[in-house]
């Protein structure tokens, strides 16, 4: 007897004699003489149909009862169906029950995403669950891989950390002992790992976190989480131009390979999500990314207006944070691809951006997509400790809490560029999945804490 | 010109023309008539030197004054050295001085690490730093990919949690408003991800997390942190048996991979801490890894105390939690190998963990190695709701934040077993660094939140 896992039939789709396989039984049917199940052992999200005829098994009438999410183990012959649905199925010669399961609260009928998401810690037994979880694991593996082959270094920043990258102010506290204090400052969750991260890159050239970030904000949206996964790449010696090759590069190489790697999860999705979808990333992937000036964006908008386009808000003009109607005209309508929008007033973005030459506009880069918004948001630098302490002042950053990080500039700091892509964001953008709680196994969220 | 990174040049060992090379100057030597640079640029630990005729370069007398850490871009022609040192040398036709540095903290004289930790965000520009950087980020990537290769899904498990895996108290809690609270109950940063892992294992079979870890210790030791990484596999279908094999492979083959990868880096650290340190390895590498029952590692540690072995403490007896002295014994005087110890006494082990027939013992296990000691403890799940349950009455536990957990049961937990290994316990393992806090980028411990 050869025990062998379900995914190994999937793969090697060949007939077998006196095979070993365990899993929990998904369907239980019968027409009185023989009985289907369908047993999965989450290796794959494909079921293998067990078929037991009463000849064969001298349990056969207890199989019958054998409920939903039960595990069992079959000995049995495998060989190919005429059922696309379940293409292969072992003829059972022996079954020996592993364990009951009670009233299981998912059976088969259609269950929805919300009702799942309050069992958390059951629904990964689902075959969407498990579509997205494995398409997760594959992407975040893609990303590993991409940047391992590039030469760039994995590096942990910490989370727990007294600087607020950000500056919003929506950071989470640690209750700390004020008597005996475990930590000698206020201790929040880190916003962003980017400050760490360039520090690292000025000794190891290219560097990336891949971890947990958090964000208190109260918003209750599909799009909105507390703790989500963040990768943030860094590079020294860096620039703009440069780092929007990488991004897309990046974009691209990550999701053709999960597509290639999850073709069975792919295909499940599209029936349940989006029928198109991996149509459309193709098409997305074989397509140029437009480079935009942010300048540009603001007379095509201009434009379009005076042609007539309705936007909610049609008061552009340069300075002006775009709201998502108009990047959605820009991506969607007027270019109909992905967009690199970058050099943005200095106004409106964050103070370690790099001042350009104009006096105006700071090296930074959003990508936007289509249907999705801005996915990808990165910048240059500002190398120059005299102008980044300026812009603090003008921000009214506060510098003590800095210091570390503007004093990298002292030592040889020439150039760096960097992005942070929300790792969930992307996952909602392949998998078609409009609540972002559904892509992550244990979403918190205001108010919600549960498993 | 051909733009290229310095590893480039050690990986391709030729000779080249035309080259143009970006870096921080690590030395600055001259003898008057030629200069000596030595300059990297992250990509490697090795230096290339730049040799500076005052006949080639316009601005050779300013060169001289180039300091430590200031970055540059050289054009020239690459030719071998004598010089096993600095085995590759660039002749230098062109010097473009990109940034100066300021006098830098960390000179090229021996610093010591605990002068470089209290500099966490420029001690990265060390060669040291640099070396067990690489080797963090290799071992990190062996270790997706050999869970990759195997079928295991990576499963993300939440930071903020309430629940306590190990019921030791030693959580950081969440600051929350009592007035408007973020969150319905108590909240504190995960010890473990091993509960949710379970969770996932049941619908994904192999999963594995690899993520930041958190304990509110007050010790100040060279092997503890506040903030530390782990992996923590959990596999459905599986017992503690299999699970041993899982863990001797895993530990060999993310071992093995790290080395290959990272010679350069093993034989430059092999220099400041061990001088025989990949032979150990090697060594243990090629070692079957004993196993060792609990109670005949108690029949052993008798008979040594009665043939007059000196321990610090000679009670020994069935129940007890063995010392450090005595994992050391077993593992270095009396099999000089690594050993796995397993089916401990239900007392000393955590609720989770599964009854062995004798109801005396539960199926745990704890890698022990060689000059480290416990760097793996892993065990097969308790699958019994009855057994379980009663086990938290005994140890006093709580039932209601965990019945999540202990419903997973009810639906078809038919074995399940997994293991946790803190990631920096394994890098000081294999880097001979002998201080926990040498090995991750920005430590966090009781007293210091820097950077």
């Amino acid at each position: 007897m050869k025990k062998i896992e379900i995914k190994t039939i999937f793969i090697k789709k060949r007939s077998w004699e006196n095979l070993c396989v365990e899993g929990w039984i998904k369907f239980n049917r019968d027409n009185g003489k023989i009985i289907f199940l369908e047993i999965n052992d989450g290796t794959t999200i494909n079921n293998l149909q067990v078929t037991c005829k009463q000849e064969n098994l001298c349990n056969f009438e207890q199989i019958k009862n054998y409920k939903f999410s039960s595990a069992i183990r079959v000995f049995g012959d495998l060989k190919p169906t005429n059922n696309q649905k379940t293409p292969w199925e072992i003829l059972a010669k022996k079954i020996v029950f592993l364990k009951q399961a009670s009233d299981f609260p998912v059976q088969n009928k259609q269950q929805t995403n919300e009702f799942l998401r309050n069992i958390a810690h059951l629904r990964i037994r689902t075959k969407f669950q498990q579509a997205i979880m494995k398409i997760r694991s594959e992407l975040a593996f893609s990303i590993h891989d991409f940047f391992h082959r590039k030469g760039f270094s994995y590096v942990a920043t910490p989370i727990l950390t007294n600087n607020d990258c950000e500056g919003a102010g929506e950071n989470f506290k640690i209750a700390d002992d004020k008597n005996n204090p475990f930590f000698p400052t206020m201790t929040t969750l880190t916003v962003s790992g980017q400050l760490n991260a360039e520090a690292m890159s000025m000794g190891l050239k290219k560097v990336y976190t891949f971890g947990p970030t958090f964000r208190a904000e109260r918003s209750h949206t599909h799009r909105h989480l507390a703790e989500f996964w963040m990768v943030e790449p860094e590079i020294a010696f860096c620039n703009l131009k440069d780092l929007m090759k990488i991004i897309e590069q990046m974009f691209k190489v990550i999701i053709k390979k999960t597509i290639n790697k999850c073709q069975d999860e792919f295909n499940y999705l599209a029936q349940k999500t989006q029928k198109n979808m991996v149509a459309t990333l193709q098409k997305l992937l074989a397509s140029k990314f437009i480079r935009l000036s942010y300048k540009r964006a603001i007379d095509i908008l201009k434009d379009a207006c005076a042609k007539g386009q309705k936007f909610f808000d049609c008061d552009i003009f340069f300075g002006k944070d775009l709201a998502a109607e108009h990047e959605k005209y820009l991506c969607e309508v007027y270019f109909n691809c992905p967009i690199f929008l970058y050099d943005f007033p200095s106004e409106i973005k964050a103070f370690y951006m790099k001042q350009n030459k104009d006096n105006k506009t700071v090296a930074a880069v959003d990508l936007l997509v289509p249907g999705v918004g801005e996915i990808v948001g990165g910048s240059q630098r500002e190398d120059d400790y005299e102008k980044i302490v300026k812009k603090c002042h003008q921000k009214n950053i506060s510098l003590q809490p800095l210091q570390w990080y503007l004093d990298l500039r002292k030592y040889g700091y020439y150039k760096s560029a960097g992005f942070g892509m929300g790792f969930e964001r992307i996952l909602m953008f392949i998998t078609g999945v409009d609540n972002i709680k559904d892509v992550i196994p244990f979403p918190r969220y205001e108010g919600y804490l549960k498993y």
